[in-house]
């Protein structure tokens, strides 16, 4: 999985599970696998949770990383366990010896260590008077220098704050100063609905200018929510392609049919669609035909009657009833 | 309600009723008013909807604009019921004399007129070979003209496509050549999940940049979602404030709360809130006394326990069953 330069920007998301629970844990790796998850992260809190990495880790495909705050211990064993790579919070491992010997380990067995800075750990007492994007920054760069002082290269770096301007700030401060990839991330985002618009909008921000090559969604629910978002962020910019794309109007008291109802049944239909199919549906005249007519397949609907084109052309004037059936039927012709 | 310079960015959406059914409409004009919508649109598609908008008027207080396509008349009768504003899409009103007319009234009283340019529009017959983002904003530099020639300067532009890197390419072109408030949308972006998401990322684009004075997010829902969204994206840029703020943890194997039921329990809770505070759910020691500490009221759980914060103070240590009521005392206490 290459991460960085030219790869495509790699999805990933993190188990919710308890990690001592192996069985409950590869079950959740395998519904975000089915969501296209790239890259799955799993909380090492204690010696038994990294006892069950090795169980996890010969059980699913998907590269595995290991999130390991305070006890440098638990990545020499997470590693032992066959894992893929290490997320280390520099806020949380301060000896540099201890880091030492987890860097001795990651380059004997090539493991990519993320430098995962995060506002809510920063020490209190680390440079005050700074910003907090200054502070993020600064933080990454000493370990950084900590790591490429040891000659380790594998490294990624990512500074999440729930202040969506600091994160921006702190982003682009670091994409001037270090060649590494970068995860992106707005941390502690909230639930689904507003945390993934904050997230939308802080990601979005940075990937439009070419900051970004891996990221996460964080939010208060399902992982499979997290990886759901990171797609549809992907997909608004054209950076990744992923299932079926719906372009919807929203219905105004032009409208004369009802076109939420029937985006609402198509999206319905459309749950198992892997191909990258892009699909209109609108619901007059005024927008209709101009954007239905540049999707992949497209209904303008009118009074009691619709359009639906294929690549442009009308292939069918179909009435109301029909409007489901017609469109899904040219739908899986394209796919 | 002013609109561009230093005024806040102002949150629009649009009626999803037949404006000819003037009970329907009106209510939902009072339930957009609730979520704190502050520009009301409605179409106005035929005479029997012009003649709607009078008692629509009479029966609100938020400002309304009218949307008209194809038939510059309906703008007249608009104007004449009492309507506030005016939405022209120049792709669908090409005769300059028409226009004038209209430009005349609108004038003599004051009404400003949005040039409302959408992709899906766009005759196909203008400018062939240029860009889709050239293209909108040459549209909207011609009607402005058109506009300016007549003396008339109480302009809003638009540039609307579903392609949002096309989008924020022409809202950058115009928002060098135009003195004029920009309202910035996605068009068409879909239902409510993919759309926000989607309008989050080209909106967030632009209003980082200083670009944008009011916003509408195009969702295929009930509209009070388009407000929710709208307020999202401007709150996650610290533009405006509405209501309270949930920063919670995404939860992970280190939990040791549920930590996301807590989440959702609370903003349960506070969805008839007003006040503009903010509250982090925290599921663990990494990160959560940090973010906790850092809001207005939150709480960190540990293992059976957790602390509450108050403006960074530890105010109380509370088993797990008291989680949610301890907190959302501290949340009274703060509003």
């Amino acid at each position: 999985m290459p991460i960085g330069g030219d790869a495509p920007i790699a999805v990933q998301s993190m188990t919710k599970t308890d990690t001592r629970d192996a069985s409950a844990t590869v079950r959740q790796i395998r519904e975000l696998e089915e969501r296209g998850c790239e890259i799955i992260r799993l909380a090492v809190p204690d010696k038994r949770a990294a006892e069950s990495l090795a169980a996890i880790r010969r059980s699913v495909s998907t590269p595995l990383i290991a999130d390991i705050h305070f006890d440098y211990r638990l990545a020499l064993s997470a590693m032992e366990a066959g894992i893929d790579g290490l997320r280390l919070n520099p806020g949380n491992i301060r000896d540099s010896e201890h880091i030492s010997k987890v860097v001795a380990v990651a380059k004997q067995r090539s493991v990519p260590i993320r430098i995962g800075v995060n506002a809510g750990s920063i020490p209190a007492d680390y440079r005050p008077g700074t910003s907090l994007a200054q502070r993020m920054v600064q933080l990454a760069m000493d370990q950084i220098r900590l790591l490429e002082d040891m000659d380790f290269g594998l490294i990624k770096v990512s500074l999440k704050a729930f202040d969506v301007a600091a994160t921006v700030r702190a982003y682009r401060m670091i994409a001037k100063k270090t060649p590494y990839p970068l995860h992106l991330g707005i941390t502690e985002a909230g639930l689904p609905w507003a945390g993934a618009i904050r997230s939308a909008v802080g990601m979005g921000i940075l990937l439009n200018e070419g900051i970004g090559d891996t990221i996460r969604v964080s939010l208060s629910s399902h992982p499979r929510d997290e990886v759901s978002a990171a797609y549809e962020i992907l997909k608004s910019l054209d950076l990744r392609e992923r299932g079926p794309t719906l372009v919807s109007c929203p219905s105004c008291g032009r409208s004369e049919a009802d076109v939420v109802a029937l985006a609402e049944a198509v999206n319905e239909r459309l749950q198992n669609m892997d191909k990258p199919v892009k699909i209109a549906v609108m619901g007059c005249v005024v927008n209709g035909p101009g954007e239905a007519r540049d999707a992949d397949v497209g209904i303008a609907c009118g009074k009691g009657r619709g359009v639906i084109f294929r690549k442009g052309e009308v292939v069918a004037t179909v009435t109301e009833d029909n409007y489901l059936e017609a469109l899904m039927a040219e739908v899986a012709r394209i796919a």
